[in-house]
C-alpha cells in the first residue's frame, strides 16, 4: 500500500505492507488525513520515531480483530495513545492513555501512523464520527481535543479574563474552543488574516502591534511555541494566575523563571486530550474549522503536502488518501 | 541607631537616622534578626534595593502611631509586605499584600529592614508571638510560613507521594513543615549533617547519592535553587504531578520546558505566606529550630556575620541587636 514513511528522510512508499489488526485491533482504511506540526518536527528528529507518519484522520473500519464486529463499515477518528491495558495500571482504568508508561501513540511512538491507505489501532481508542459531521470536520478532533484538555485540566470560571498568545492552528483551535465554552477570552496575534477566522467565528482578537500588554489575565495560554512567547506570557498573567504551557517547542533557550515565584504563577503543561468533549463540539457545529484548510493534497502528492507546510502562510494541509 | 545597610556596599552604619512610625505603624526595638539568602542576593544587585537590609526578625513594639495603643510593650513578629489598602485592592482586601502592587517590603523593596536597633511596620502585619515561643524560634517564623504556602496554594492528598530536592534552610523547612502536616514526604539532598535536622524530627531522608531516580513523586518541592535542580525535579514528577519552585535562583539558564508538556507537569511558583499557621506550628513545638542556628553574631559584628553566611556549611545565621 502507499505510505509517508520517514526513516532518516521524508518518502512516499508504494509498497509499504499493508499492516494486520492484532487481537483488539481495527483495520481501517484511511481517507482524509491531517499534516500537524509535529509530524514536521519528527521529521527534523523529534522522538527518534522512525515510520509511517501522521496522526490526524478520518478512515472507515474494514475489519476487526476481536469478537465484537459492530465498528464495522463506520466512519471513525482514534485518540492517538493507548495503553498497556494491564489491570494495575492507574492511567489505563481512566482512559487516560498518553500517560501511560508502556503507551503507543500514532505515528510517534512505536505505532505506524495514519498517512498510508490503511492504519490499525485498538478499538477501545476509536469513536464513531456523528453523520452530520463531515470528513473535513472531523479530521481536525484531535487538535480540537487537545484544546478542549485545557477545561479538562483546569477549572476556568466564567468571570477570569483569558488571553491566547499566537494565532497559529494550536493557538486559533484554543480560542475558538474557549470561546465555544463561553468564556471570556482574547486571542492575540501576528496576522490579522489568521485573526480574522477566529473573529469570524465570535472570538474577540487583536495584534500584537495593537495590543497594550497588561499584567491582568487569569489565564494565559502560550501557543506561540517560542521562549520569547513564554517570556511574554509570563509577563500577562496576573499573581496567582495560570500560564498554559500547550506546545513542547519552546526548548533549550535560556530563560527566566524568576517571575513564575514572584508571582507564584501556576504553569500548566498541557498535551492532548479525551475526544467525546471534541466530537460534542463538532456534532453542535460550535466550530467551522473550513477556513484551516490551505490546501488538499493526494496521498501521491505528499511530499510537496510536507513543503506546503513549512511556510508560515500556511494553517492546515490535509491529505487525501 | 546602628543598622546595616547596602548601598553599592554593605557596611555597618552607626548613626543611621531611627525611624519615625507613620500613621498606622508601629516602632519596633529589633531583639533578633535572621540572615537570609535573599539578603545576600540583595549585596549581589537582587531588586536593586539599597537601605537597611533584613526581613526576618522579633521585636518589641515601642510606639504606636495610632489610636489603639494595645501593642506597645509586646513581642512581635512582621509579615514582610504591606500593601497600598485602598478599598478597590483585591490583593490587600484578602491579606495577600505581597502581590499588592503598591507593595512595600521589608528589608526587600521600598522599606527599610529589620538589622537595625529600631524599625516601623503599619500595625496590621504585626503578629504578637505566644508565650510559649523563644526568640530563638520565632525568628523562624518567615521562612516557615513560606514553606507554609504551599499548603495554602495546593491541596496535597494524604496519600499522595511528596519528594522535596534540596537540604539547605529552604529544603530543611519544607521537608519538616509538610511532615509536621502529616503528609508522606522524603528529603533528598547531599550532606548528611543537614539530612540528620530533618531525619532526627521525623522526616524520611535520603542521600542524593544512594537515592534511585523514579517518576513517581506527585509532588516535587524543588529547593536547591539551581537549574539541574529543577530539570532533576521535573524527571522525578509523575505525569500531572506538581512540581513546585520555591526559590528565584534558578533564572537565565538553558531550560527545556517539554518535559512539562508532555507529563502535564504543573509547575507551582510559590513565595512568602500568612504568618498565623506557621505562629499555630511553632506554638504547639511542631518544629524545632535550635538545629538550624549555626552561630548568633553581635550587630557589631555583622559584616563577619554575611560573611558566615556564604559558607556552604552554614545554615541559619542570626543577628543580636
Amino acid at each position: 500500500m502507499k505510505a509517508i514513511v520517514f526513516d532518516n528522510g521524508l518518502k512516499l512508499d508504494e509498497n509499504y505492507p499493508k499492516p494486520v489488526p492484532q487481537k483488539g485491533e481495527a483495520l481501517i482504511r484511511v481517507t482524509l488525513a491531517g499534516i500537524c506540526n509535529t509530524d514536521y518536527e519528527i521529521t527534523k528528529g523529534y522522538m527518534g520515531y522512525k515510520g509511517v507518519l501522521g496522526h490526524e484522520f478520518v478512515g472507515i473500519v474494514e475489519e476487526v480483530n476481536s469478537d465484537d464486529k459492530s465498528l464495522i463499515g463506520k466512519r471513525v477518528v482514534a485518540e492517538i495513545s493507548y495503553g498497556c491495558n494491564n489491570p494495575d495500571c492507574e492511567w489505563c482504568a481512566v482512559k487516560n492513555y498518553r500517560h501511560c508508561p508502556d503507551r503507543h501513540t500514532l505515528g510517534i511512538w512505536r505505532k505506524d501512523g495514519c498517512f498510508a491507505e490503511y492504519m490499525t489501532m485498538p478499538v477501545n481508542v476509536l469513536f464513531e464520527v456523528p453523520e452530520n459531521v463531515t470528513d473535513e470536520q472531523a479530521v481536525f478532533v484531535e487538535p480540537l481535543a487537545a484544546a478542549c484538555e485545557i477545561s479538562e485540566q483546569l477549572h476556568i470560571e466564567p468571570m477570569k479574563k483569558v488571553l491566547v498568545l499566537g494565532d497559529g492552528k494550536l493557538g486559533l483551535t484554543t480560542a475558538l474552543t474557549l470561546n465555544a465554552l463561553n468564556l471570556d477570552v482574547i486571542l492575540v496575534g501576528k496576522h490579522q488574516n489568521k485573526l480574522d477566522i477566529a473573529k469570524t467565528q465570535g472570538v474577540k482578537t487583536c495584534l500584537l502591534s495593537e495590543f497594550k500588554p497588561e499584567k491582568i489575565y487569569d489565564v494565559v495560554v502560550e501557543a506561540t511555541g517560542t521562549a520569547s512567547g513564554f517570556e511574554t506570557s509570563m509577563s500577562l498573567t496576573k499573581p496567582r494566575g495560570v500560564l498554559v504551557l500547550k506546545s513542547t517547542v519552546a526548548s533549550g533557550k535560556e530563560l527566566n523563571l524568576a517571575p513564575i515565584v514572584i508571582d507564584e504563577i501556576t504553569v500548566l503543561g498541557s498535551r492532548c486530550g479525551q475526544f467525546p468533549p471534541a466530537l460534542r463540539l463538532l456534532k453542535n457545529h460550535r466550530i467551522d474549522f473550513t477556513p484551516f484548510i490551505t490546501k488538499t493534497y493526494s496521498i501521491d502528492d505528499a511530499i510537496e503536502a510536507f513543503e506546503a507546510n513549512k511556510s508560515k502562510e500556511s494553517l492546515k494541509i490535509l491529505i487525501k488518501i
